[in-house]
């Protein structure tokens, strides 16, 4: 197992010329200071982040991360990224890492120091837990109301809902409820009765020959491991559809998983205590594909 | 002006010993970094902060404050802090500024660097901006929808409602709208029609010979200006109370603030472009009397 390591980037303008972007970005001592204590991703959650895996030395689903990097800077009035220094970073941290195993790498963009003339950013490497018994033997959710209604993204953009903000603390805190009622997990649901996502996955669903995930253009993120099992689950032809779940319907699902970036496929065994079936033929082919090198 | 000051703070559990302090914070450069990478304020928001006005030397309300400080440390899982070190703290932080002047000194509890063993602090002092406008020629606001029911903190703590945490990138997002807008600031109005709050502020009112602001039991903050403000008109028998405000009685108004710690009561001049009366006589006292000295 590799120590943490970070490195500290100086943002590029999104337009700027490619090249030379070694000087750029260095790396830090992940357990040294890096951070001033005016950073406004510290003291207001103010910017916006992306967690890659790296699974056997390869940084799975890069240039989705990327793109929804880019749509979440848009929506908080960030500079857009300059995507090759990303790039050039995550390679440079990938190669740095042992050609097995699973790593979580984190993008961090944020609005800088407080009257700073620019945003900050860095990229953090670790370890994945270990989350062999979650892919197995699965996980149980309870349903936490989220206090949105499911289609007031759109209609007050000012909330953030598409973005994949440093504010996490609700998230955070769903997990510790989670907790304290005996399970692992969360799905939040909206004030109008619908399924929306994890505090940190996305929700996916069996019923019969289909597969569902909720709408993206619901107040929720539109998950990067989310769509690419749906591109995988397409090219095998398999029914696989956005749409709007009433909660009601999560007990009559005939299978359902947590998906998200690096614990993969979560199987769900129950959800607030009602016991729900699981297919663990299906769960280990989805975290198969997941665990594969993908784009 | 002074430069931006700060310390790192070692946070004592609650019930240790009140002495010796002196050794378990330091002063250190602002402009160096501090914090490490791993923290999870600035990966998650996660943590809970006050901001105290130091106005002619004098901290304002810290007493407040700090008992704010803890309820956010209850609601979010965290330590409860340890306020005769946070006394000390704010004691050497105020008695190294100058006795004229306005300054913001902020605390910060975090949950601590990722995996780390305990909570990591901070305090930070930087000279107020000037707000003698927003106090005299008054302030132009927007209503914005904030997505919540207002009675909704009470059935789900999970979303922190009455807590002050650093997650605050929709707050920041709302000022910016107001701006785009030709605004300077937001009240935010309820799914289901009342007013709540602005994104740093409490919203006060003037009905006839009625104050009024809405109950803190909503899914609001509970100021602690607004709250040291009610103190001082009862104690001067002015007729002042906490009711739900339905959003169509804002325009009804026959004066209103947004008070808050720092910038403290700005009348509101207009609201959605239409134009309110304010009472620039009471708008003064109310600054006379929250520039004064304040337990």
């Amino acid at each position: 197992m590799v120590d943490v390591f970070a490195f500290l980037i100086e943002p590029l303008p999104a337009g700027d010329a490619v090249t030379p972007l070694a000087g750029t970005f260095r790396e830090v001592d992940a357990r040294e200071p890096a951070l001033r204590v005016g950073e406004l991703s510290t003291q207001r959650g103010d910017g916006i982040f992306e967690t890659v895996a790296v699974i056997n030395g390869y940084a799975q689903e890069v240039e989705a991360h990327l793109a929804r990097l880019q749509r979440s800077a848009a929506l908080c009035d960030l500079p857009a990224p300059h995507l090759p220094q990303w790039r050039a970073v995550v390679a440079q941290a990938v190669a740095a890492l042992p050609r097995s195993g699973e790593f979580a790498l984190r993008m961090v963009l944020s609005r800088g120091v407080e009257h700073g003339p620019a945003p900050t950013a860095w990229l953090t490497v670790a370890p994945s837990a270990d989350f062999a018994g979650a892919r197995e033997w699965g996980i149980r959710v309870v349903t936490l109301e989220r206090g949105y209604a499911h289609d007031l993204a759109e209609r007050a953009p000012w909330l953030l809902l598409g973005a994949k903000t440093l504010s996490y603390a609700v998230n955070m805190a769903a997990i510790r409820e989670a907790r304290r009622r005996g399970a692992d997990d969360v799905i939040f649901v909206s004030s109008d009765g619908f399924v929306l996502e994890g505090p940190t996955s996305t929700v996916i669903l069996r019923f019969g020959a289909q597969i569902v995930t909720p709408r993206p253009s619901a107040s929720i993120l539109h998950g990067t491991t989310q769509l690419s099992l749906f591109e995988h689950l397409q090219a095998q032809d398999t029914d696989s559809i956005y749409r709007d779940v009433p909660v009601a319907d999560l007990v009559r699902a005939d299978a359902a998983w947590l998906v998200s970036s690096v614990r993969l496929a979560a199987p769900i065994t129950a959800i607030d205590d009602t016991p729900l079936p699981t297919r663990p033929d299906e769960t280990a082919a989805f975290n198969e594909y997941l665990r594969s090198p993908r784009d």
